[in-house]
């Protein structure tokens, strides 16, 4: 009856640390997985907060250094919980101790590293994904579903934004997400990177782009210091897409979008109908079916038992948050392992969002459009 | 560093024992809790499946005959999740054994039961709590502020409804929920009783009621048969009310609701102010202050930092879902063990709401108001 | 080419006068009417206001003394749009004089008033028609449509708010509105008749009522004076109901509701679907149809040409607003006049809400439910 | 007591012959006006359809040479109804006949057209106004006075689009409005036309633009015919925008939208706060003002009588429709005229409307980024 275990080590513990060790406790309570993962150990730089966070998160183990537990035999899957500019490094060590890798997303700060990770995977011959964790709101999944049966038609507009506010405040000090070196951009790699994810995976590859930037507060405080420091990547970013098939788009993402926390929404429209998702209400997919003049956009509550992901959670109605996201996602990365297959999205599917937001910096630059090649 | 444990066994784990369990395990991780609760054993009647849940709940023992695990001397907290008709037994005898006793609402079936285990806690002197798990919505507990701190003002109305459609369909079967003797009544005892609850704890005490049930399919098949059983319990029910610092109101539960799946809508308006909330988007507070022509209901994003309960988990924007009320809950009930004092609702509270819903009961029956006395 | 014409004269100006004008304006131009109002002359007690309102209103003449405008040998209806207390009487009169009689609502302040109004239109057999504009909002008349093809199945539940704020402060004057003489009740018959005649208009007679009434400031201030007066009438009404169909539901009136402006809702619940609509968003019905876990509330734009009342207006998505409602009741009225039938609802209608608003005060005093009879 | 009347000649009589009539007719009963509008002569090329189209929209007399009407003495105003590609000449012969000249939107068909029409009102020195009706929506003007009070700080972000689609059905037969020579543009001139004139009206002068245009279906039958012809204009447009102060923008128009009838929505972020309109629900603007935790976007209800234009339309909360924004504009014309002073946006506006147009035309095909001088 008892499952094979699956031995994690998670390398990073800030934000993103706390929702996957989240999410690798929840996976045996709730989804229906063929592996139980351990949450064996923890691994970060300052021995103090590496252990007080091993006792909160739930982890067996804490240490101090990554070289070690990525090479550590009892381990079974590295996952990737830092900064971007430390994803390439780590993930390659682990590819080559033969580890299955789950790597935050975006993938890397740089094409070039991304392109040495993949390199690395398929060398080993590694299980390995990258962390979209939009993916698997089940109203995402379901939008997937209603695309691909032929519901929605041909695919005409995407239209993507991600809105926040919390740098509107020029008091928000100089953090490491607004230094080019360790965050490789801002709300590009940040959070635009999950809308242009998002719109690869419900409408397909993106052949061309025509991208704007702007750092609207050039330079900030550091913490806790009165001493300024510049602002080296960018506030806001805007793309028009133009896509394989034939649709056009655009994406936006920005951090100064006051009174939007955490807006990550998507408008698809086709020829037989419209699709609508808004992360701030991610149990409701909005579905406009083209049947006549008393058609509308409904609200589906995407709440039940037989929508993606929501068998084992609770009734119709009961909805799940944010969270939620990581545990589906990390329980077809077990299902992955199992099968011996990768999981989407994997790093070759990182690296292709990668290049389109180089393409996106490089056409903000030369203020013209560029043709996207793998 | 590390806490003082809390031994928790739970009876039943059904739907509400599946909501509990993941409560138990969360709190140490999300919240700041004094006690760490260790999920020690789950009870049921039928061996196999108790033992299953076990696993899947995470709970380190099952045992059938919780008469034994009320006794056992290593349990701290009797959590109490079955069906109405069992639970003032379990919890006269645990409060008897010296437990917290921690019941999923309707405190019990009847007013006199609910009398007997106000008495059963008081006599023994344990800590008592009543699972209305949707006091702690952290909207919900922000329109408590909201009103507490007089920025409503003097409340006029309150609206509470709270909507299902599972019944719908004639040929959904008989379950226990609409048997008299097993639930005590239907929407009723099962959803009014949460909208009546959240109208006592924001408004105040109910005077007087006029109530009126309907049974709108009064025979079903039973579970797996074609042989056809009464339905002896409403499957809708609404009331008037009077409070007693004069605001009015007005509650329903229904199971017929077509289209709504676990709508818990609230609507209070005062003097300053209104507030509007529903549990399909417990995320957002609707806020309106009186403030000139520009006035307008605001959607509050209850995710910030500084709302009730969300400190420890996600940024602002990130929602959280259904289940983390009872953690929320959770995390009160051990602080209130910590501190040797009942947290709210307890017994008593229990036993108050159960007068109300008895009254509504018996006015629909007598087609006249019915004054309410503790 | 050019129509028949039909002369009007309007007793009354105030808001209603207003409304009430602009629909005999437009009804050539946007509706398909098969005569032609000519707006010959309106009637007021104050020489100076009525000449004033002629001109700003578009009347042709105006005249002091309804009497003499009710025997006219040129006019052919006799629009009343006062006060309550005064309709019996001059309907009673226009009927005597062979007059199409148009009185706004509610049909009177009394029960016996209207039962005269009735007799006196069917002695003199003339047509007659009672304003309630709401029934004639394209989508209140798109919900009728779907109920009678069966889409929605057999009704369960009517939930209908009328809700407004502006008596919340203290210092809004004891207007005419708050005078039992004049108004012959408060929220009851000025708003709850609203949401009343919807709900007989889309589900069905009401067979039993259980109301509430409630003056939250019992006097006011007598308007540009400090001298207070009473309240004499309810500032809100509540009321259970029960169909002869089997459906339940409940009404609610308020003009307490901080932060409501005139938001006339309702909510009806069917076997096989439900129907949401708010007149503060008047162009648009929520519709749900059961057809499996994608179902959901969509929100239909009643504004294809298709819909009712909607081909003359503008293209879709182009919203009307408020007075439409009574332009289309005036082209109802012509073409009923032209095919010598009355148009719904008509007095006999009238005198039906009117027995039940009185059934809802009867029992707020008698505090027991209240059976309705013709 | 009676006004000063103003004759008023109206060329063509589609859609927008429509609007413009019931505006001409509505200024006087519910705007302070100091003129009134005479309905003098409409005028159209067919003798038949133009004398039918005056009867039903209320103008005096009908004819059928523009030339002649211009030059009638006893008219002050030419309103020019017509599709883009006949506007110069009419406006240029009106001007030169000394009449005020009122344009519909787009000003023209081409920059160069839109240059000879602002010299010629110029040279003539006559009142000159260019029919952008979306700025006077009430909630517009709302909008427009909390950006100018300060309310909403720096502007950082306009996101505007205009969706519509009644153009994915590929039966839709090719209408002047898909013909080039005609319509000048697609979407483009019809609908981003809007949303760009909003965002200059609330934003300020755009410097910049990277355009992309789109036809989705590019040829279709004649109407009421087989024969196919192509279409010549865009489907869909959409641009980046860089603003003079520093604020960055997007805007796109569609016709193949799925389910969105006129949707004409803007959003605006500021540094202290946001605001949100979409056309069809045109009486509700949404505010957000940064006041800390328990901010919201707050949806006013724009019908209080304080509110830019409705204080002679109806009490809260009884909202106006689409063709009022049209009374509200000629209301302001009549204005313009009685103190010699043009009301915005006049032709000088619609020209620098025009050139943005142009550039955004110019930049989807040079698929670079194009500098807009005036």
């Amino acid at each position: 009856m008892s499952k094979k275990k699956l031995n994690v080590a998670m390398i990073g513990y800030a934000f993103m640390g706390r929702a996957h060790s989240n999410a690798w406790r929840q996976v045996s309570h709730f989804m229906d997985s063929p592996l139980e993962p351990v949450l064996k150990v923890v691994c970060g730089r300052t021995l103090a907060s590496v252990k007080e966070a091993s006792e909160i998160l739930g982890w067996q183990e804490y240490a101090t250094d990554w070289r070690e537990v990525v090479n550590r035999k009892d381990i079974d899957v590295i996952d990737i919980s830092t900064p971007g500019d430390s994803h390439a490094e780590i993930a390659i060590a682990a590819a080559k101790a033969g580890k299955v890798v789950l790597c935050e997303k975006p993938l890397a700060n740089t094409v070039s590293e991304a392109r040495l990770m993949v390199e690395a995977v398929e060398a080993a011959g590694v299980i390995n994904m990258v962390c979209h964790n939009y993916r698997r709101a089940p109203a995402v999944m379901l939008a997937k579903q209603l695309i691909e049966s032929g519901q929605i038609g041909t695919i005409f507009h995407y239209r993507g934004t991600y809105l926040q506010d919390w740098l509107v405040n020029p008091k928000v000090p100089r953090l490491w997400r607004m230094d080019k070196k360790q965050a490789g951009s801002g709300a590009l790699g940040d959070i635009v990177s999950h809308t242009l994810d998002l719109s690869r995976f419900l409408v397909g590859e993106i052949t061309e782009v025509s991208g704007m930037m702007k750092t609207f507060i050039t330079e900030r405080p550091l913490p806790g210091k009165t001493e300024m420091a510049p602002v080296t990547v960018d506030d806001a970013a805007l793309s028009l897409l133009r896509f394989a098939n034939g649709a056009i788009g655009s994406l936006e993402g920005s951090r100064f979008a006051t009174g939007r926390k955490n807006q990550n929404r998507f408008e698809i429209n086709g020829s037989k109908g419209s699709l609508k998702f808004d992360m701030e209400r991610m149990n409701e997919l909005e579905v406009y079916i083209e049947e006549g003049p008393n058609s509308g956009f409904r609200t589906v509550m995407v709440t039940d038992q037989s929508h993606p992901f929501v068998g084992r959670w609770w009734p119709p109605g009961h909805i799940i948050g944010y969270e939620h996201t990581f545990t589906h996602t990390f329980a077809d990365l077990c299902k992955g392992i199992a099968e011996g297959k990768n999981p989407q999205p994997d790093f070759e599917e990182g690296l292709r969002n990668q290049i389109a937001l180089q393409a996106i910096e490089d056409s903000s630059e030369s203020k013209a459009w560029v043709t996207i090649s793998r």
